[in-house]
């Protein structure tokens, strides 16, 4: 534990919640999950140079090292209430970079937890290449949550918001000389790369009408495969129906931009089946919470997933989302 | 989520629990915890070079990855039920490199989560400078659950085990040049950098009877000044009374085994508080436990950490433990 990094920390991050009788500073926080709720949990890491780039702003990493978190309770249909953090920063860095840093982190973490009331409980901070894992706690239902294992054939796929602009906004991060895009647009790319919407309640009204749901973090591709493996089932999608946002298609040709919304990963939409005949309401509700839901394709018999190009025939080699070791 | 390193951990670190409802695999593990009782929560990163030597076995890792966290627990008289777990590896390992790291890397962590029956619920694998971070979580009885902040002027100060032992094996590991050290000292010394035992049943024993608690993962001053600031009180200690292994007192000359014991990080052993009155029925029972405990010194009104030398004359600069950021 340290003390004063950790402290700033509690500061930016105070949250009253009357589940937590022990927040930071201790050595474990002390939590009450409400009677008849199920805790959902994961954990996720974020490290410069592989999942954001060197120069990151501060805040924008203490919003992503939560949402990329949030997204998975999301996916779950679990509603937020903890998380713990682990930062570690490099030891080179000057005292002042490092209570600067921890404060621009804390802020953008914050901005996300806050009118989630999420309250940050614990944390480490410690010396060492510039990465943070955080490990988010949420509360669901017995027998409520999303599971990636429930889609049949038949089951239409929808995926929320639009793909492709995370991939499309680091292809402009990296490559400044890409030909002119308007900066409202980039402005737009940028932000869906560096403070994703994790989709909570989207989540929250699928429950009990989605079949099985995964958050789109690897890519459309892989995330939808993982669903299908888990399912035991196939998926046909049609790349004419993937959601493309204006600033998408604007800013790349139609090859790009289906490329990156195939397999570009850190979109952090929602990717979910639903039977048949309850597609229309749930596309109708998602409407109402401002994210929206897209039919993409179906659930059919077999393996993996299949993608019908904008002429109609099969695309030979759809590439993969992005796994970090595991092709 | 890595499906293939993934599944190798599940494989390796699976445990049948009923409150497991469901554990690796999908975007978030599902658990519960059972009626009436507390969970108690904490996170700590091992980094390469800051933490752990390069070269550590990966089983090495694994056990210490977990423990370091079951000592927070262990702290707060929690049992442990799951961890989540965040592994980096760097992207330069071959496939096959990587297989057998995590395979090591398991079945260290198994050797000390099987015997708690600790069930490993989630996990993330990414590409990056060797790290690790564990979350753990444990249950406790509501207001059971030993805190920093109860020590009072009169109180005991007591620590389990022995100190200093892990930092007299880091040096040994440093500097195989060091004078001629017996094998089997030397190897107990590194068995316990390598493979430290939290102090869980000691916790158990404590609740109710410990009035504060920490464990001494910084050294000895730094975690009872810890406790010392959050209980508003001082501490006065006795080198002299510094429990100290025979391995350790025959590798090192008296001031740098006193050094280690009082400064030296990674003991993962607990230092606690008992009013005077409770003191020989802890020591009874912590003796049964196999740990033991050795009264140190006693809480005082004031501020900090005192330490009187085997000469009787305070100490003038104790060194502190090593903070890794926060001096």
């Amino acid at each position: 534990m340290e003390f004063r990094l950790i402290d700033r920390l509690r500061e930016r991050t105070a949250q009253n919640r009357g589940d937590v009788s022990l927040g930071i500073g201790d050595d474990a926080a002390l939590l009450a999950v409400p009677p008849g709720m199920e805790l959902a949990t994961a954990i996720d890491t974020l490290v410069e140079g592989v999942h954001f780039l060197p120069g990151t702003a501060p805040a924008d990493l203490g919003w992503k090292a939560l949402a990329v978190n949030l997204s998975d309770l999301a996916a779950m249909g679990a509603t937020p209430a903890w998380a713990l953090l682990a930062l570690t920063l490099p030891g080179a860095m000057a005292a002042e970079a490092r209570i600067a840093f921890v404060d621009g982190f804390a802020d953008g973490f914050a901005a996300l937890a806050a009118p989630q009331r999420l309250a940050l409980v614990g944390g480490d901070t410690t010396r060492g290449p510039l990465a943070v894992s955080v490990a988010v706690h949420g509360f669901v239902p017995p027998g409520q949550a999303l599971l990636r294992s429930g889609a049949r054939p038949g089951d239409a796929v929808l995926v929320t918001g639009t793909l492709g602009d995370a991939a499309a906004g680091l292809q402009l991060a990296r490559h400044p000389a890409h030909g002119a895009v308007e900066p409202a647009r980039a402005a737009f790319l940028a932000g869906r790369l560096h403070r994703p919407t994790p989709r909570l309640a989207a989540g929250l009204a699928l429950r009990g009408r989605a079949s099985a749901c995964v958050d789109v973090s690897d890519g459309l591709l892989a995330d939808l495969g993982h669903l299908c493996e888990a399912s035991g089932a196939g998926a046909e999608i049609d790349a004419a129906l993937l959601p493309r946002s204006p600033a998408l298609l604007a800013a790349f040709d139609g090859a790009a931009a289906r490329d990156f919304a195939l397999a570009g990963g850190d979109d952090y939409e929602l990717c979910f089946t639903v039977p048949a005949a309850g597609v229309a309401d749930v596309q109708a509700d998602l409407a109402r919470l401002g994210c929206g839901a897209t039919r993409i394709g179906c659930i059919v018999e077999g393996r993996g997933v299949r993608v019908r190009g904008e002429d109609g025939a099969w695309l030979e080699t759809p590439r993969r989302g992005w796994d970090h070791f595991d092709p």
